[in-house]
């Protein structure tokens, strides 16, 4: 019916059955010909305080065989206008950090023209892959959902943690300072203006205390208005949304988003020319129920959706 | 001090002790005398992702324990006004679910005048309950709250599983179209046009979307109002709720309904002429909190206290 | 850089090592020279449904390690105006409800005029200290937030258990009537009136259903206002939250609170004259992801911040 | 076929299905013609670590439900010679420890000839059984299959708690003390000479240490030989086991029996004159994969069907 | 190296990372050139009690990425030898159990010479692939590693269900009975002589009691001697095992084998003719700790090295 | 009674109150008088599949608090002759494993005289305790009871990791070849020859295969007699247990070792200089019953007992 990969559907083999890829989806050794490529990023070791999102892409995958290909909130219907496949993962070197974010923006340095949409892994991901777009589009427009502002300048006297990518693209021009904003911040902080200097670097910033008990669909219009044209990545960390939601991520805080909120808002970007896009912080060992790895899979579908919208307007 | 059967009392018994029917009611063999009787339907060969719902009556039963006779929030007071057992449950064929389906129906053609309130279960389970009160009633009104319409035409090629119920239901007669109503619908789908089949159909269709951040007291006034007169049956599928709430289901779906949202989807409905109803798809092996039992138990008490206002009408 | 004790540093030790104080804070034998001790109450005995609560100040303490000192929702800063330590717990009776309610009394009596920021714990141990704090103090106003009056006359035939700490304070003179605020109330009952009692004796009586779907900042002003000068006590249950957020509670309710409500019922009692709080009910073993723990700890934490908006006006 | 009270079969109704009995036997409201009485007691304010017994009963039952009516290990019949129901659960008041060892006692003495078959609960239990069981066996045999000794004079201050039943029996002239065995004990104590007590009385101790890596056979027959003639009531303390296999418990201890042993050791008493038993110390809490409950069920069973061999020998 | 395929190792690509298939091997679609085909059997609705076995084959295959290439408690080296791949899995109708019956058959009746090492399930699968090889190798030898005889003549009135594939082989001429071996028997029985009807047919059937305690290294020398030249099935219920090392499966029984067993008893049948070979029983839901899964894995990988001497005697 | 420091009684406080400490023993800043510390490294960047050891020290500890001072196996009372206290944690750099390898070395640098008895953290920290200790002592015999023999020269290029420690310290010439022994080897590995390479050092090893079903007491006298006089330092890796007994680790293998072997092992190694031990590879988030952790204090608590015969030596 469509010259698109499609994924495998429920009434031709079992949901609980089949491929462990995204949607199982086909998987494929190189990016060629693809729109999309879905990128698993298995790390854990630029987190601080609990482990495991070394299996988040895994898990991700595994709850994304429930996904069917129509969105029945918006009518998106990706798998009619954009060829997509499941790359795989990086292999990182799970013994030494550094050596890891080389490694990533070495394996994004190769997709070409094909837009990451990447299953993480802790957030200190990023940061590699913004190093490899920014080397074919130039700084970028970015979008920050999030309870933390990861804009440590350090961390135990690091510079490459989960907690300080954001500063880094910053200081190394990545990102577009005033094109940057970053959503659903909270919780305890080492100073009383740590939200302060993004602000001053030019960064919108939405604490969640001005989102509670509301509709994300108007603060999303106003920031797909301010993004405009030119690229964007789109970076969604699990702990924005309340431990309630997603009990599996590395460092909880409490009273985040809600998952009303987090559709919300992605879908109000439709339109934008969304670049790449990353779901990241899914910790499994600490998501008994599975919610946030359904979660995380459920994102990265919404996500997709715009790479369609974002596609038809190349 | 009542006529009625009365909930074994925390005060005379220890509440993590005493027998495990439906609020430590009396349990009894036969349905005679009873306004109401609570049933258990303990099946999930009728599922297409994770099973275990065939121990969801028990969970149910066992969370009851906590509930004390008194509506606090609505002020109702079923045990003075209904008399009401727990029947048990239906002696289900676990290995072929044709069969189960038949032996439902001849189960609640005993039940005479006493009303159904059912403890599944997974989702199939209601067509057969439909077809049996048919029989007594005619097609009756259905408020069918859920994360999915459920009208698929088949599953993997069968007529008979928990994704067509209400197809076969409206198929059958079993229900008056206009008298529908489905409340909570999301996720995503085989095509872009889903839930528009319902609709020509005549069904009342609400998505989520239409139904975050916001009370659904004005919508359970408006359904109340057009179901008017004539016998309604009630079906709640525990994945309405959100999965933060309820993950201990079969095939959940994020943003979904919130608690307080059933309570008033469910309180607004009081005067409808209730003739049976269901709490489903409750999977207790992927419920490591209890929370979903325990919404579970609290529904199917909300919705018996609906059977009091409707006998009193009587 | 301050005279009181600091938080140990994540960048000093991980999070994940280091003591087991709350927010690793310094452990003192004695309340001598503390504006604020931090004590635990290690007890479940008072529980009528689950237990586990006595291993509720270890888990509370154990997530407070990922706390960072400062408040970024208001900008409060305890550990700059404040001399907070952590005091260990209070040697209860396990075997003897009665002997452990003296021994709480007893261990409070000593404290002088150290402010006790008690971690909990079942409900029970709320009346000791209330009875030791008002041989300092005189009756005093209750900020109590809670899914459950706790005004039963006994439980059993018991006069001291987790259901009755409120009425034993109201007969006993520890507690101004009118100055007496219970907000989340839900539930089933033992009788239609359970909360009209309340009201009778001049309590203020908020029950969740007109707390649903909406900010509670403005309660928390009129709170403020109404309470007004004089002693303040607050007890936050943590089963005032919806099970989803606090699934690790001895007696859960469906359709609660959420953590924003929490945070900003308790961000607006900023000003009061704070002698005293508790979170109570947090029971680790059916809490399977931590965040019961994490929400107790956080609302111990936005707790102690109102000690020092109390300190200031000292 | 037969005139005994019979376990529902899988055949009738599925295993996952009907009611919570232990074995889904018939619950009786009164012990009159039982052979023997199925009791349960919900309780665990008598322990000293962690908490959760008070769930024990309900537990064991639950996983009952798979027990089929003949033992294939050793051709025993129960069903075929003993007239057995499910006497529910003794209404202990959770508030008082001191009070539920009256209430027990008081339950245990209106028996009359009819055997008591306990699940517990904490081991504190034991204590009021054995009170009652003297009146009218006077001073009984016992074997005593535990981690512990739970013979300290007092925990805490107190002569009633889980770690004290069997000094208390001693010092009361409840037990025989050279017809007493103490077997598996192990693990740590607050002295070096903690086991040599009980053998001074008379006792007969077997560590753990001397049981490891053998059939437990022999030294069944062993006691079979030593108890001779003469009543014997069996305390079948969960914790005996290694925590592998019984996870769900309050005190556990390392390097246990294993179940092979355990079965051994029960079968090989075949003939004495049981006059009651119990299994005590299930936490369900603590045991995710519901295995405690389940070895509970178990040993309940070949308990059991020592009643069967005893009876056929009145 | 070698002109088999290889799993993928974890020096190329971290062991959390990388494709689900078995041992991280090549998937395939078709088993041409194959000498061990690799095929998942995703069914439950064959289970009398828990359900969840759906999901085996899936959780295999995870807990599968951590094996090497080589077994080092015996040498083999089975990619140095044999072409083996992953099929997949089997599309079984999960809404119809005698469907999924035909599907499976029809499926293995595609693999020509290659031989199926099979991940379940639940054990009715094992009655079609029987009936599939039986075809072309006639009446095979079968050694049946089980908690459970799985003869009965029925379950609740069906033919086919997980308590019944060997009765049905047997009365079908599918297995050799004295050629067919029970090993791990045990637990409850609907009759007394529920072990003697399969040694009336002529079965070796070894009740667990006889296991215990023990190295299973001479029992296996015996099988292997008695079943001597002839084709040879290997079935491996993962209930045989004791719950305490596999608590993830349907119907778990007590004092099971251990895991040395297991590996003493298949390692001793090096050299016989297995023509296919099966881990059935697995139920992740039930695996909190994913123990069970990675035994299934081990089991399987054990199977393999056995097809290496058997291939090697072809 | 004793000049030396006592772990705090549980007829004092509460076993589940108090401090985290192991054993409840006091908190100490430094190693000053103490024969013995324990340490906690809070390490899991060296783990090759699951992470998670971070929490383990933390997690230990908290089990440690059943311990009692007296071992009732073998009458040993460490607190009568050594002086202990819990030195706290290493504050290693979760963001760099050189860099952390680096601190520990430092960390043990500073410990004079006191033996470190440290609690794990993944088994990469062993090498750099063997590294600051054998500046003191020479080159020190080792016993290395674990599933892996850790030898592997690199794992995906890294020389530091978990897999690699005791060949970077054969190479170093940190440990006495003909005096180290491996214990409990098993699994699957990268070449069929992987044991023999330690074999060739001088290494004695031991595989799993030929110590099951047997007591480790003769292997133990075995060591015992051939490590003589000379410093020994013991490494237990949890993982060498069966994972039925710790399925809290990082890199569980099937068919290990039993506690009461494990008890043998060490017991049995009583009277040699022991300079120093260590726990290694508890990882909490996968232990759901906390009996990995159980073992891990447990088994902490024996090696102290072997200091104090050592000392006794000295």
């Amino acid at each position: 019916m469509t010259r698109f990969n499609q994924p495998l559907s429920g009434n031709e083999m079992p949901r609980f059955a089949g491929p462990n890829s995204f949607m199982r989806l086909p998987s494929v050794d190189r990016p060629d010909g693809l729109d999309v490529a879905v990128i698993g990023v298995p790390m854990d070791i630029g987190t601080s305080w609990r482990s495991g999102t070394r299996f988040g892409p895994k898990a991700i995958r595994a709850e994304s065989a429930m996904l069917r290909p129509y969105n029945m909130g918006t009518g998106a219907a990706p798998f009619e206008a954009l060829q997509v496949a499941d790359l795989g993962d990086v292999a990182i070197n799970t013994f030494d950090l550094k050596d890891s974010i080389r490694r990533i923006e070495a394996f994004y340095d190769t997709l070409g023209q094909t837009k990451p949409l990447t299953l993480g892994g802790d957030h200190t991901l990023t940061l590699p892959i913004l190093r490899s777009l920014a080397k074919r589009h130039g700084p970028v427009g970015l979008i920050h959902i999030d309870a933390h502002a990861d804009i440590n300048d350090h961390m135990f006297g690091e510079q490459i943690a989960h907690g300080t990518p954001f500063r880094r693209a910053y200081e190394e021009g990545l990102i577009v300072a005033d094109r940057t904003w970053q959503i659903g911040l909270r919780g305890t902080g080492y100073g009383a203006d740590d939200f302060q200097i993004a602000r001053d670097w030019g960064f919108h910033v939405r604490p969640v205390e001005g989102l509670w008990h509301r509709s994300l669909a108007p603060l999303s219009i106003e920031i797909n208005k301010q993004m405009g044209q030119g690229p964007v990545y789109i970076t969604y960390d699990i702990d924005s949304l309340d431990p309630a939601y997603a009990p599996g991520t590395g460092t909880p805080e409490i009273a985040g988003l809600t998952p009303p909120q987090a559709l919300e808002l992605i879908r109000g970007l439709s339109g934008l020319d969304i670049i790449g896009a990353d779901v990241v912080e899914v910790s499994p060992p600490y998501d008994t129920s599975g919610n946030t790895a359904l979660l995380g899979a459920n994102i990265a579908y919404e996500l997709l959706c715009l790479f369609q919208s974002s596609g038809q307007a190349d």
